[in-house]
């Protein structure tokens, strides 16, 4: 277990002008992802001696845009490398997915065609599963390599909402030990699920938003605190008479960032029954990926208008973010609910467009590498 | 092979005042479904010695909604009977199929909860698969059972337009030529494919619509013949001038009928690639599926409304149907498009309140049971 935080930072530059607005959102989730490829060979144990299926799953995959280039090197690789072992690769995510696009993209009909691996590799099929993945998605021993990115900080539901914040990081002792006890509780579910999915031998890599030594999360690096500034510009809608204070406390992100000790404990923990399934700890690190947009207006040094940073970065935010206050909203008019939504995030621009110094989302991700014993 | 048609008509009575507008506009495709349990039973080979994975599919499953039924029972039925193998079925369509409803109802979240055996039975895993089933879907020698209804008479490609009819059961002879030759060498790839990915002793039962003994096919079982009035009410709005003659033609069902040798020839043939690939011809019959809703009207005795009746009718018709009128026209405003298109299904259900005597959408499926050698 390393203890020492890898910049696993940008590599190569970004162009904010090519691109589609989608991929331009979603950057920095997939540089995180990319940089996770030689974790990723190494699972796949690839050998050109192997015979038979290779299983492989993505858990809470969203349309797979952000991983399809990862994989689409890693299973080129694979092929370079002379495994000719049938690839099956599951995409698991919530019912309410949008596999069709899923689909389309591994098959060329959508997206990049360069990285449209299930057309452009031999072997290659591609499921989809729809069920979430605090249930068991495979059956008993049958999966080599497990991957989920970015998507475990999800609770599976909300334990209270949190009064005096948005978010779990910055919540009250009694209201943090609550999400807290869920997300231990999540945690145990999802790597034992996983253990009894996998192969005697088998590796899950898991990229999830946590908290690392320093005590920086995503949005709470240094500069401004991103969730701060959501708590405070909401609360100045409750202050102001424009929303009320049960839509003010509604606004609670099902979210909990664990530590790096969290996301170990019931793998270290030889009483625990993630442990006695046999999923075992290799590895775990945390990683900083600096925010895109603020490094792109750093960068412009000064060429680039304070207002054209905050019309990018604010978008990036607003992508995840959003349905938190809209369904806090959900008693409303929906086009009066809608205009407060949009009138939060203006202030939040106009914040940023002021004052830039110092706003960015930089990533914080704990990773973690299992084993499930041989 | 057996040549005698087997009946599999309705079993019990069939309420229209039940059921949501899908699930009767679909009831007579479900009949058949469920009538097909017996040879789902047989080839899962039922076994409480059994161990590992029971690997299953669905090709061309739609939403999932009329086979959902049959699996239901077919799985409760295995769990009964003492087989604790796990489940993992796998439903297949084209990448825009709605994945999503059909997640939603095998986990209860959607449909009737009595058949949603992914929440009801123990070990059940659920899967997409986002590629068309000309290509091969699963892995070599993977999958232990496969089936298909009312999906595989769509072709891959529309070999020509019928110039002189909508339907290929009814064109001339060089067109109807053209089609044959299609549907041979799609038959031919989708066999070869289930050749590689069944299991040896593995089997794959499908349900095709087809051409009988008697050269029935659906809505032509002896009464008025369905394509002939598509047809005839097209045609008429060409002579009018309210269509074009290229507009005419381009309504042109991508769909081949087969008759009961054209389905078992490359798997009789020794010389060709199917057999040789290992796929055997176990059984293959004909089946008979009276219209529900011509049963209905009959059964009403008078006391249902002819308007009524066609009102009910037109519906299950257009269902499936009205794509291939509408891209037929979409040359224009789809305003009018849409409009042209209603006019076209008025007409229809108009003919048949006047004179409902012999209207009916009669289903005829050719069943074909094929074993991959052990």
């Amino acid at each position: 277990m390393t203890a020492a935080p890898r910049n696993l930072n940008m590599q190569g530059v970004l162009s904010m002008r090519g691109g589609g607005y989608y991929t331009e959102r979603t950057q920095g989730a997939k540089l995180v992802i990319n940089n996770a490829l030689p974790l990723v060979k190494e699972g796949l144990k690839v050998d050109p001696k192997s015979e038979g299926v290779l299983r492989v799953a993505d858990f809470g995959c969203a349309d797979g845009g952000t991983s399809q280039e990862m994989w689409s090197n890693a299973f080129s690789y694979l092929r370079a490398s002379g495994d000719k072992r049938q690839i099956a690769i599951t995409y698991t995510d919530l019912a309410s997915n949008d596999f069709s696009q899923l689909f389309r993209s591994m098959q060329g009909l959508a997206g990049d065609p360069s990285i449209a691996y299930q057309k452009n590799l031999e072997g290659v099929f591609v499921y989809g599963c729809g069920t979430g993945f605090h249930y068991q998605l495979f059956p008993e021993g049958t999966l080599d390599f497990g991957f989920s990115a970015t998507a475990m900080h999800y609770l599976s539901e909300k334990p209270c909402e949190i009064t005096t914040h948005c978010h779990s990081a910055s919540a009250g002792e009694a209201e943090h030990a609550q999400f807290a006890a869920q997300a231990k509780a999540d945690w145990e579910r999802i790597l034992l699920a996983r253990a009894r999915e996998l192969k005697p031998g088998g590796r899950f890599v898991c990229l999830n938003f946590g908290i690392d030594e320093e005590g920086r999360y995503l949005g709470n690096t240094g500069g401004q605190h991103m969730f701060d500034i959501f708590d405070r510009l909401w609360a100045r809608l409750r202050d102001a008479g424009k929303i009320t204070k049960d839509e003010y406390d509604r606004a609670t992100f099902v979210q909990y960032y664990r530590t790096q000790a969290e996301f170990a404990a019931p793998l270290l923990d030889e009483t625990s029954a993630v442990h006695k399934a046999g999923l075992r700890l290799v590895d775990s690190f945390s990683t900083y990926t600096r925010c895109p947009y603020e490094q792109h207006f750093a960068e412009a040094n000064g060429a680039m208008d304070p207002r054209t940073f905050a019309k990018t970065l604010i978008p990036t935010m607003r992508s995840w973010s959003e349905t938190v206050f809209s369904s806090a909203l959900s008693d409303r008019d929906p086009a009066e609910a809608a205009a407060l939504v949009d009138e939060f995030f203006q202030s939040y621009e106009d914040l940023v467009a002021e004052a830039p110094a110092g706003h960015a989302m930089d990533y914080v991700h704990i990773v973690v590498v299992m084993e499930k014993v041989a």
